[in-house]
């Protein structure tokens, strides 16, 4: 079985884009998940369960900055590349399904409420494109507002942050233009978008509530953030946290903090800083700064373990060793870990009990144990980058 | 293979309590779930993605009241049946993995967060039993404090409320002495038991956040409700609502309401009140009366969709052949649903575009699209209740 699963793995690195499959596993695909090997355009079918790798599905094209959302049965992931890639993955058999080049540069994708539509954001052109999740169909392709660029040709905006929401609907943020809209999906031959011109100076990124309700859009030309409330689409965007941002000094920012990084726990957000060494604590609701704390250098993920007792943060080049802990309710650091350079990336299981860091220069994902947050097991992956686990399936926004 | 596979499962027909097999999928589990069949004592396996039926497992014993968990994989369901079964079923291949009779009458069952326990607390004789989710090897046998019967006899105390909790504890209710129990399983062989007494008048059932920190028991021998914080379980339990229960003029309560049934929605929550015919609305936190809804009748479930925009009601008999829909933010019933008599459960697909009902009078189950409140479709079923989906086996407290 061993050596004809070798032999049939062997034999699909030579076939391009629909390789061979092994044969395909009968189980569970609750506990399973895929690990990006960015250098290698290829990602690790793993099994949370065991620490194993059960396949590894290579031919995936550019995959520095990918991202990956599943269908809402946990079989299928799809997989958004940096050069406008878009490959569905089939983990219980490992290959490929399909895989086109949607543009010429992309920025991440999102999957519908109801698991029919994959939408995925695009630099280059900009706009939205928006497939059927079974064929990989095109159903709308939504031009980005134009601008002109810096020769003063017409180009269509960078379209950035874009997120599923409750009704079938996507939020995206525009860059150059300003702009947020909710693009509702419920007639999939006749898409109505809301536009929210104004929203603030290049929104970067973006992020939605785990309920779906808020969203916040991070805003690279001014300080504070934009914030739609989803439950009432038509109402204007609002500023809120309007201190959150470079400043006044404009700080030196060597990576620019994902918004999809923002800890939710209990009642508070926790935000990565912007420049600055240091998490903020923010009361959800009133949008108000409770608190600050120091950390080990810029953050860029902060993320919540999923009962909200701790928030893990890892740090921008060139302090990206290092992972800190903190405790929600003391806003004490409980834990400094040295993982290694690269640290690049966190994924909880779905109930907490572990979380899966990828360590990109040692060549190795680390496994947590996160009550006693010691080390479990170390699983070899060429440069992996992001970790996303079939449980997403079943959350909004992610 | 095909041949081999068939083989094998021809061969496990012979072994009792193995019922024949069809062939077992090769498909993703997370839009799987089942139906229980409270009077058949079976169960239908359904693809909630097409609203179709996979198998009918029977032989599972008196369903009625029964309840049921997932693996971490989402491959295996562990169903707690009123008469003390414990029953293991593969979805995947639609028979029964292992199915024990662990004691006299339980009440229900819960997994630890790693997904290596199963946990079932009994009624008779009380206590809680602990099995390895694998093959149901008995772990650890934790007997309840003994207390006078009416004859004077010494027996266990009844467990209620048995939820699972993060750390891999488990948190259980006992009806008689009062009392509230954490159990630490960390050491498997050697469970830690932190014992609340005095907690108040017989709990009778129990819920934990989502967030699994705050662990809330019902009474039915006196009004209000007892809190433990599962983030400091050595700090006593404290009273909060108390003007919550059956109140001064001991309203006729046809059935108390289950705690499970409590909506979490935002910082809100929204419980059923004990006899009258009213929601109340509870802010999380401070645990304060906010205000309260009149509904049709004495409600039972209260469901928070997965966005927490809307809550969903179902009754008591007799009149239990309706639904209503409030909106969390109007507090307004924005639908009356008739959905016939023996309407006993509702479950949301995970992300909550679609809603499961059953009707047990109607054998069926209905399913309702929750965005324009519309029935989409009917499946036959034999007498449902309960309705689990394998996105439990990502929650905590489920």
């Amino acid at each position: 079985m061993k050596l004809l699963r070798y032999l049939l793995l062997s034999a699909s690195a030579l076939v391009p884009l629909q390789p061979v499959a092994a044969e395909c596993l009968t189980r569970g695909t609750g506990d399973m998940g895929i690990v990006i090997e960015r250098a290698a355009g290829s990602l690790k079918v793993v099994d949370t369960s065991n620490h194993s790798e059960l396949f590894r599905v290579t031919g995936l094209g550019d995959l520095s900055h990918a991202s990956a959302v599943y269908s809402r049965d946990g079989r299928y992931a799809f997989v958004f590349g940096r050069d406008g890639g878009l490959t569905k993955v089939d983990i219980l058999c490992g290959n490929i399904v399909k895989r086109l080049i949607q543009s010429g540069n992309s920025i991440g994708g999102a999957i519908s409420q109801d698991g029919s539509l994959i939408a995925v954001s695009n630099y280059e052109p900009g706009g939205v494109k928006i497939f059927s999740s079974t064929a990989l169909d095109l159903v709308a392709d939504i031009p980005a507002t134009e601008i002109k660029d810096r020769e003063g040709k017409l180009k269509g905006s960078k379209t950035v942050g874009l997120v599923d929401a409750p009704g079938n609907r996507f939020a995206v943020s525009l860059f150059e233009s300003g702009e947020a809209w909710v693009i509702d999906m419920k007639q999939q031959d006749a898409p109505k978008i809301i536009k929210h011109t104004g929203i603030g100076s290049l929104p970067y990124d973006a992020l939605v509530t785990p309920d779906g309700r808020f969203y916040l859009s991070g805003l690279f030309g001014e300080d504070g953030l934009s914030l739609l409330d989803l439950w009432h689409p038509e109402t204007p965007a609002r500023k809120i946290l309007q201190e959150y941002g470079r400043g006044e000094q404009k700080l030196p920012v060597y990576k620019m903090p994902h918004l999809e990084g923002w800890a939710m726990a209990g009642d508070r957000a926790f935000l990565p800083a912007v420049g600055r060494h240091e998490v903020l604590i923010v009361k959800r609701g009133e949008w108000q700064e409770e608190a600050r704390i120091k950390v080990h250098s810029q953050p860029v993920f902060v993320m919540a373990r999923p009962d909200g007792r701790q928030v893990w943060v890892n740090f921008a080049f060139p302090d990206n060793d290092t992972i800190q802990v903190i405790d929600t309710e003391s806003f004490e650091i409980i834990k400094t870990l040295k993982t290694g350079k690269g640290t690049l990336h966190m994924e909880f299981t779905p109930r907490g009990e572990e979380v899966w860091i990828s360590v990109r220069d040692s060549d190795e994902v680390q496994i947590y144990d996160t009550d006693s947050l010691e080390l479990l097991h170390r699983l070899p992956a060429d440069k992996p980058s992001g970790i996303f686990f079939t449980s997403r399936a079943h959350q909004t926004g992610l």
